[in-house]
């Protein structure tokens, strides 16, 4: 029985196997992932972002208790593209220490930067779909960080959280007007810390003030402190309304469009390149244009237009 | 005379002019990048980066003053990749309070993220290479945040230096971790806070137990007080031993192939996913797929493979 099957099966270690395949780039976890896409679609993707010490750790694993209270599945992924280097050890270290882990409901995999070829949105994508096709019911996306890939791996989920906590500081103020308009709901954890009664304040008012990117979705700001688990199923009672609102509302269309859209924008992009790179790399193409560089005797923009030129079929232009 | 001719004779305002065009992706912008190129690679590159509220605008400002002292022309690209909403409002304004905003000797430009189209890393190097034509000596590269966008960014530059600041918690320890390979010169700015030798001794004893990527360059931790201009002068004269150093160990070479190659790599993968992008998007398939991802009809996986196999000339492959 091939790995596709087993996973559709609910074999965990077959999922685990897949996972790594994926992650070493083998041809024939691509042919693995088609045959489990049409069994995906079926969970609900709940994202978890907001700056480091905001607690998220300790909050994803309060969600995961509570949805396994109420007899759901619960995938984790968890997504470090601040680690380059570290490849993602710390963060792999503190899940360990989940609680969790020996729970059969809940997988846990975490990821991290895989340098310029990689495309971490793309291997979440893998990741999420291969839980989804495994029956996880939640599958929750939790990140370090808040840069432009943080951003564009949570936006993958149904509902985004942003998770901030009291008293990060004026510049925080920076990051809260970038990532305002993601958010789906809003948490401020560690509210029993001074200043909470602020942050929640200064949050609703910049809510109010701010476009909405979904509809006419109002996101609350909750309170919560992970640590002793108050607050949380207030949290995933919340979630549960923004599934209501999106099913119901018709919204889910327009998101699953453009999610969808991003999705395979990635992987077109991946691909092509790869192909591509693959060959010029072989033939010492690609040697040159780079030594060429370094004595300025080709420009870059030029060679480009070239190997385009010679690996692409011609065929008449959309006028640009 | 056409817009490159201008630029390379030192006209500020031909060099504003094609940094637009480059933005809003004209097809004539590419031709004068390719005119300027050979007339690129002589200025010197610097990198700033480091979390938020580190004060890294009064460090470029500061630094930028110090190398004009020294009668060098300064270029400064501030990069906001994490304010994809925002558009780098917030990181405008603080560039156009900077002192040097009349000196025709320092020329300021800042680039937000552009969307998942666009690529901040390739619009950074454009704009290097504009400033670096038109006769910069000294080009600063300054992001905010320290995300995996950021450390792509930094990279380019020659000389990376890293900021931080004392107090900024325990949970920056995961962040230093990080970056701490790129850094070929780390700021304690805010150098008169409390805990700053404790946040000097702790990055000492890091950089003591980590591995060199620039051979056996051992970066120096410095302490400034950008805000009171303290500590200044020492940084640019470590740029310049750092310069020595790479110029005199032959450590440049490698440095500039890597980067090169990075260079290309990125803008090959952009223009082959924009070409073949708008063939499918103009004759329909983008749409189809995208529909039927919807009711998992489709696969994109599969989808993918056709559009490369009608697209890209089939060669033999190369084994995989």
């Amino acid at each position: 029985m091939g790995l596709a099957e087993r996973i559709l099966q609910g074999d965990i270690r077959a999922a685990a196997r897949l996972m790594r395949d994926v992650d070493d780039g083998f041809a024939s976890a691509s042919e693995e992932l088609k045959k489990l896409y049409p069994h995906t679609g079926k969970a609900y993707l709940v994202g978890i972002t907001g700056p480091p010490g905001a607690g998220k750790s300790t909050l994803v694993d309060q969600i995961t208790a509570a949805y396994r209270k109420l007899g759901k599945r619960v995938g984790i992924v968890a997504v470090d593209p601040t680690s380059p280097f570290t490849g993602g050890a710390i963060l792999g270290d503190r899940i360990r220490m989940n609680r969790h882990a020996d729970d059969e409901g809940v997988f846990i995999r975490s990821l991290a930067t895989r340098g310029c070829l990689g495309g971490i949105s793309r291997s979440t994508g893998d990741v999420v779909n291969v839980m989804d096709a495994m029956g996880m019911d939640v599958i929750i996306i939790e990140t370090v960080g808040v840069g432009q890939d943080e951003i564009d791996i949570v936006r993958m989920a149904h509902t985004t959280t942003v998770v901030m906590v009291p008293g990060l500081g004026d510049d925080i103020q920076a990051i809260k007007a970038g990532i305002l308009e993601i958010a789906d709901v809003f948490v401020v954890n560690k509210a029993d810390r001074d200043g909470a009664d602020r942050t929640v304040r200064e949050l609703s008012a910049m809510l109010e003030m701010g476009e909405r990117r979904n509809g006419d979705w109002l996101p609350k700001v909750m309170r919560t402190e992970a640590s002793r688990g108050v607050g949380i199923e207030e949290l995933v009672a919340e979630y549960e309304n923004h599934r209501n609102y999106l099913f119901s509302s018709g919204a889910i269309e327009r998101f699953t469009n453009e999610k969808n859209s991003a999705i395979l924008s990635e992987m077109l992009k991946e691909r092509l390149f790869r192909k591509v790179y693959d060959r010029i790399l072989a033939d010492g193409t690609y040697g040159e244009i780079v030594s060429g560089m370094a004595t300025r005797s080709v420009d870059p923009y030029s060679a480009v237009d070239s190997i385009i030129a010679g690996h692409l079929f011609s065929i008449p232009e959309v006028s640009e």
